[in-house]
């Protein structure tokens, strides 16, 4: 895959980001992609579900539901933001093997973590994804602040 | 709190369990403990919901919903089941400083990560718990492969 793809892909995520940001919700999303087919996208739903658990990442592995193990084992999960632990432990329970994240100034999630588990893990240093954060954070930082346990 | 609490807020854990067995599901439970109080259960939901995020431990945390960081850096989460990556990341991203599980033979579960983040994890090695898995797992072998990624 080339980063032609990669940004492409990244844009699905993206997207799904900013379906939360005017949902009013944290503008993080995350899409799952196998051998060039979207397999399913998700955002963060915090603020929509109240949910402790529905992160960008985690939201979309749920929108998707039940796989084989196979077809994790052959996926990239595309996310806007670099992934919490909760959300580097979904990608290493299912031994999805490659991480394209939009950014890792807003918030350094597992990336060593995942690397350490033999993850490819690739930032793509996109400013849209960094500027959606800043302006949720400036708006509700006391909503990012709970998304990430602070 | 002593290892009497222990064992009757495990129960918690186990009952949840027990539901998720009456289900047809994964009979693994969680039971999240704050000063003696159970603020709430969950249990896995893989068969029930098609859920590829609902473990024990994050259906719990998704049932009692948003929490402030201040409520779970005092609470004890009770596990039927050694937790897996996803589980011990939910932990970990909010500092759950502590992990009771019921067994952790059938599966181990991130338990070195756990206490290599300094959260205190204690195994009260239950043979209800250990049963209801080796039912599950004879009866159902793929679906519990399927639920810890392989």
């Amino acid at each position: 895959m080339n980063d032609l793809n990669d940004q492409a892909f990244l844009e699905y995520a993206i997207s799904a980001a900013r379906q939360g940001a005017s949902e009013g919700g944290v503008p993080i999303g995350g899409a799952l992609v196998v051998e060039g087919k979207v397999l399913g996208v998700g955002f963060n739903k915090r603020v929509q579900l109240g949910s402790a658990i529905r992160h960008g990442e985690t939201d979309c592995l749920e929108n998707i539901g039940r796989l084989p193990a196979k077809v994790y084992q052959k996926a990239t999960m595309y996310t806007t933001l670099s992934p919490c632990h909760m959300c580097t432990g979904a990608i290493l329970l299912y031994g999805i093997p490659r991480v394209v994240l939009g950014e890792n100034e807003t918030f350094m999630g597992a990336e060593d973590l995942l690397r350490s588990e033999g993850v490819e893990v690739i930032n793509l240093n996109s400013q849209e994804c960094k500027d959606m954060m800043a302006k949720f954070i400036k708006e509700k930082p006391e909503v990012w602040n709970e998304d990430i346990g602070l």
